[in-house]
C-alpha cells in the first residue's frame, strides 16, 4: 500500500537518493516503507504543477469543489484499517483517538463542503452605479473573495489526520480554490502518504486539474524552505513549535514578495482560578483540570499549562483536591521519542527554576521503554513567575504550573505578563466576576478564545470557533485554523468595476443564481436585482 | 491657530529641541508655524496614554463611537477656510480639489459611523450548545470581531486630508475601537495639526478617554521607527512609497511580537488596450486615458503607468489620437519639491532605458519656479520591457509607458511579468473578451480591483471597494484601505465559550438587542433566540 514516493499531482516521483523510515512510537521498531526525500527539482515540479492547476482550479465552482472535498473524505474512510493502524503505530495514540480523529477530519471536509454549497462565505458586496450622479457618475462595483494561489502546508505531529495531509489547512485551501502542496511529516510519513493517496485518487475521480494536490517527503529543513521561498507559493499553513513556525514566518517575510504564514505555535492557555469558584466547587474543578492537563498526554495546543490563583485558604483546600486527582492520572506513550525527550528536558528545567516546587506526579511512574511521559504539576509564587521568562514558555506535554499570587493586583500583573495565547479561561462564581472584571478583561486581550467555567481542550469544529490568538500563539490572530472561517485564510477580495453581467462570476450576477446572501447597497439580502 | 506642538491625548507637549517649518509648494515661501519634533519620551507618553485609553475605548459602544466619528467630521468642517488654505499652501493642490477632499474625509467618517450604527460588521457567529450530545456535550460558542489595540498611522503626502490625520486609516481604527497615534507628515505639518486639533476637540466633547488620539511631529525616521517598535503598538497603517512602506513592514516583522502593517505603496495600474476596442473608439479611449494619467498631476496611487497593447494598425491609429490628447494636457504644481525632483529623475531614467522612445509631452513646458511637472508619455516594445526590471517601477507623477507587444502570447507574458497592483484594467469590445480571456485572467490575479472599460483613478468610497492588492502594491492584499471594509484591518475575532448571557457583549446576547445580522447555527438572521 505504501510506495514511499513523492506525490506530484497525478504522478509519483522518487528521484531523491536519501530514504527515510518511521518507527513505532511505543516499541521503537522500524516500520515498513522507505520514503524518498524530495529533491529540489521535485519541489519545482510540484510548484509548476500547482501554478498551472491554479489557473483551472480557481475557476471550478464551489459546488464542484464541495464534491471534491466529500470524495476526499470518502477515500480516507475507504483506506480503512491500514490507515488507522499506521497512525497508531507512528504516533502511539490509541485506536479510539485515531478513529475519533478520522471522524473529525471527514467532518471538517464535510463542513467546508456545506459552506461552499451554501455559498455566502465569499462576502459578496454590490454597490450599484449611478450614471446621473454629479460631479462624477458613480461606478458599479461588485466584490467577492477569490483564492490566492498555491498554498504550502506543514503538518502537525500530534494530529496525524485532522491537522495533517488532509487536515484543516489542506481542506480549507482546497475549499478556497487553492492548490495545495503538503510537506509530509517525518514522524508519520506513512500515515501522511496513505492520506495523500486518498486525495490523489479523489482529485482524479472528480476531474480536478493535475497539480491541485502534491505531497513531498522532507526530513530536514531543505524541502520546506524551498517550498516557502518559491515565488509561486502564495500562503503557508503550519502547525507545530514556536521555533519552527517562527523560522518559516521569518523566511516568508524575507522573500522578495512577502506572503502570509498561518502558523499555529505554542500556547500555555492560562486559566484564572478565582477564589469563590475554588471555595464553592474545589473537587469538580480539580477533577476537570487534572483531566484536561493529562488528556492525550497533554500533547494538545490547548493544554492548560498555567493556572493562576490567589494564595489563601481556598487555594490550599483546592490544592489538596487537585494533587489527589493529579496523582491518579496515568503515564502514557508519547507521540515520539523526540517529543518525550523534549518534554522531560523542559519539565526538568522548569522544576529547577527559582521558587518552583513540585506539587504532584502521577503515582504510576513512566515506562521509558514504552516512550511514556509522566504527568507533572508544579507551583511557583507570582513574584518568581514574573521575574523569570523561562517559566512563561510552553512545556509540551502533561505539565502545568500553578502560580500563587499574593493579591489581586499581582494576579492582574501576572496575567498581563503572559504571552499571546490560543485560549484563556476563568473559573468563576458571580461574585468573582464583579471583583475580578479587570483580570477577565486582560484575559480577553491575550487570547482568541475566552472560556468561562470550562477547560480549553476540546476544540469544537463550528462557525463560531476561533483557533488563533495573539503572537506567539499564532502568527496571525486575525484568522482561525479551526472551523468554517479557516478557509478565509487563503482568499483575498477582488472588486470588479463596470463589468458586464455575462463576465461576472455567478456569485456577483444581478440575478443571484446561487441565491447567496449579499450586501447590496448597504443591505443584506438574497434577492436578485 | 497653529501651535506647533505634539498632541498627546488631551494635552500638548513640546519637549523636543528640533523645530521644523513647512513651505508653500508653489512659491517655496516658508509658512507660519514652527513644529516641535517629538522626543522619544513623548512617543512613550503617547503609547502609554493609548494603552490606557484602549482599556476604556474598547468597551465604548459602536453607537457612541459613531457619534465620535461624526463629531470629528463636524470639527473638521468647523476649521473652515484656514484649513483649506493651509492644505492648498502645503500641497499645491487647487481649492476645488481640497474642498472635494474635505468632503470625502467627512464622508468616510460618516460612512464608518453608519456601519457602526447598523452593527452587523462585527461578523457575529453563534453556535448553540447541546448538553446531550454524545460522546461529549457541545459547548456554546459565540464569536465577534474585537479591536486589536493602539494603531500607528503614517499619513500620505498626496491626500492632506482623506489619507492623513483624520483620513481613512485613523477613521477606520477609531471606528474599530482602537486608539490612534498619527505620525504627522513633514510636508504638511500645518494641515495635519489643524485636523489633529479637530480630533482632540471632538474626543473631549464626546467624553472619549484621554489618549484615544495623539499626533506626533516627526521629520526623519526616528519618531516613526520608535512608534512601530513599541510593544503597545498592535497595527500600523501607511500610505506612501514602496521604500518607506517596506522599511516599516520589515521593522514590524522583526519585532519580538510581529504586528500587521497595512502599507499602501506603489502601483503602476496596468491597462490592457485590446485591438477591437482601439479600432472601435480610439478617440474616446485616448481622451479618457490622457485625462486619467494627468489628473492631479498623476499623483495618485491609481495612476495608470503601464498601457499594454498589440502592435498593429489599430494601435498606430490610436497612438495618433492619444498623443494629440496628451499634448493638450497642462503642467501643474506638484505636491512638493522632493516629489517633483523624484518625478523628473525617474522620468528621465525611464526615457534613457534601452528601446524607450518619447511619444508625447504636454505642449506647455513646466515652470520649475512654480514647482511644476510636465506630463510625459513614452513607448517601448514588449521584449525590451520584459528584459528590463527598471521599467516595471512606478514613476510617481504624470508619466505613462505604452508597451507594444508583438503578439497575444507576448502580451500575456508582459501582463504576467508586472508586479502586484492596486488595480488592473481592460479596454475591450465583446470580441476582445473571448479572444483575450487568458490575459484578463492574468490581470485578475495581479490586482485587487479589476476595471472594465474604465480608468483606475477615482476610488469610490463604498462597501464593495477593494483598495489593496498583491505585493508590492500593498503589504496585505487581504484587506482594503478604502471603503467600509477598511475597519476590518484593525480587529481580530474573539470567541466566547460557555459565557453567561449577562457577561456577553450586546452583539452576542441571545435577545439580539442591537438587531444585527448574525450567523446562528449556520443560518443568517436578525432573530433573537
Amino acid at each position: 500500500m505504501i510506495h514511499g514516493k513523492n506525490i506530484l499531482g497525478f504522478t509519483v516521483s522518487a528521484e531523491g537518493k536519501q530514504k527515510h523510515q518511521t518507527v513505532n512510537s511505543r516499541s521503537g521498531e522500524i516500520l515498513a516503507g522507505e520514503f524518498n526525500e524530495a529533491t529540489l527539482e521535485e519541489v519545482e515540479q510540484a510548484l509548476e504543477k500547482a501554478q498551472n492547476a491554479f489557473e483551472l482550479y480557481s475557476k471550478v465552482s464551489g459546488k464542484t469543489r464541495a464534491t471534491f472535498l466529500r470524495a476526499i473524505a470518502a477515500q480516507i474512510e475507504g483506506m480503512g484499517e491500514p490507515l488507522v493502524e499506521r497512525c497508531m503505530a507512528e504516533t502511539g495514540l490509541p485506536e479510539v483517538r485515531i478513529l475519533g480523529e478520522r471522524k473529525r477530519t471527514c467532518f471538517q471536509l464535510e463542513s467546508f463542503a456545506k459552506v461552499l454549497e451554501e455559498g455566502s462565505w465569499v462576502e459578496a458586496r454590490i454597490d450599484r452605479g449611478d450614471a446621473t450622479r454629479a460631479p462624477v457618475p458613480k461606478p458599479e462595483i461588485r466584490k467577492m473573495l477569490r483564492p490566492m494561489g498555491p498554498v504550502v502546508v506543514f503538518t502537525a505531529s500530534n494530529f496525524p489526520l485532522a491537522y495533517s495531509t488532509a487536515g484543516v489547512d489542506t481542506a480549507a485551501a482546497l475549499a478556497a480554490g487553492c492548490p495545495v502542496i503538503v510537506k509530509n511529516h517525518a514522524a508519520h510519513f506513512g500515515a501522511g502518504e496513505i492520506v495523500g493517496q486518498a486525495i490523489q485518487k479523489a482529485a482524479q475521480d472528480c476531474g480536478m486539474p493535475d497539480g491541485v494536490f502534491s505531497l513531498l517527503n522532507g526530513f530536514g529543513f531543505e524541502v520546506g524552505q524551498a517550498l516557502v521561498k518559491h515565488p509561486y507559493t502564495k500562503a503557508v499553513g503550519f502547525t507545530g513549535s514556536l521555533q519552527g513556525g517562527k523560522a518559516l514566518f521569518d523566511l516568508a517575510q524575507s522573500r522578495e514578495e512577502p506572503i502570509p504564514v498561518f502558523a499555529e505555535m505554542g500556547s500555555t492557555n492560562p486559566i484564572a482560578l478565582l477564589p469563590k469558584a475554588l471555595a464553592t466547587r474545589p473537587d469538580s474543578i480539580a477533577e476537570t483540570l487534572a483531566g484536561s492537563i493529562t488528556l492525550g498526554m497533554g500533547q494538545f495546543c490547548t493544554n492548560p499549562g498555567l493556572l493562576v490563583a490567589l494564595a489563601g485558604e481556598e487555594l490550599d483546600n483546592f490544592v489538596d483536591a487537585f494533587t489527589k486527582a493529579f496523582v491518579a492520572s496515568t503515564p502514557q506513550t508519547m507521540l515520539n521519542t523526540k517529543i518525550r525527550e523534549s518534554y522531560e528536558r523542559l519539565n526538568a528545567q522548569a522544576l529547577e527554576q527559582t521558587g518552583v516546587e513540585l506539587l504532584a506526579l502521577s503515582e504510576k511512574v513512566a515506562d521509558a521503554a514504552s516512550n511514556e511521559g509522566r504527568p507533572t504539576l508544579a507551583r511557583v509564587m507570582g513574584k518568581d513567575f514574573l521575574a523569570n521568562p523561562a517559566l512563561h514558555q510552553e512545556v509540551f506535554g502533561p505539565f502545568s504550573l500553578l502560580i500563587c499570587c499574593s493579591d489581586k493586583s499581582e494576579m492582574k500583573t501576572v496575567l498581563e505578563s503572559v504571552h499571546g495565547q490560543l485560549t484563556s479561561s476563568v473559573m468563576a462564581e458571580d461574585d468573582d466576576v464583579s471583583a475580578f472584571q479587570d483580570c477577565i478583561d486582560v484575559l480577553s486581550r491575550k487570547a482568541g478564545r475566552l472560556i468561562f467555567n470550562g477547560v480549553p481542550t476540546g476544540v469544537e469544529v463550528c462557525a463560531a470557533m476561533q483557533h488563533g490568538g495573539p503572537f506567539p500563539a499564532t502568527t496571525d490572530a486575525r484568522f482561525s485554523s479551526v472551523g468554517d472561517d479557516a478557509l478565509k485564510r487563503f482568499v483575498r477580495p477582488l472588486a470588479y468595476q463596470g463589468f458586464p453581467e455575462e463576465l461576472l462570476p455567478e456569485e456577483l450576477k444581478a440575478e443571484n443564481p446561487l441565491e447567496i446572501w449579499r450586501l447590496i447597497d448597504g443591505g443584506w439580502s438574497r434577492d436578485s436585482f
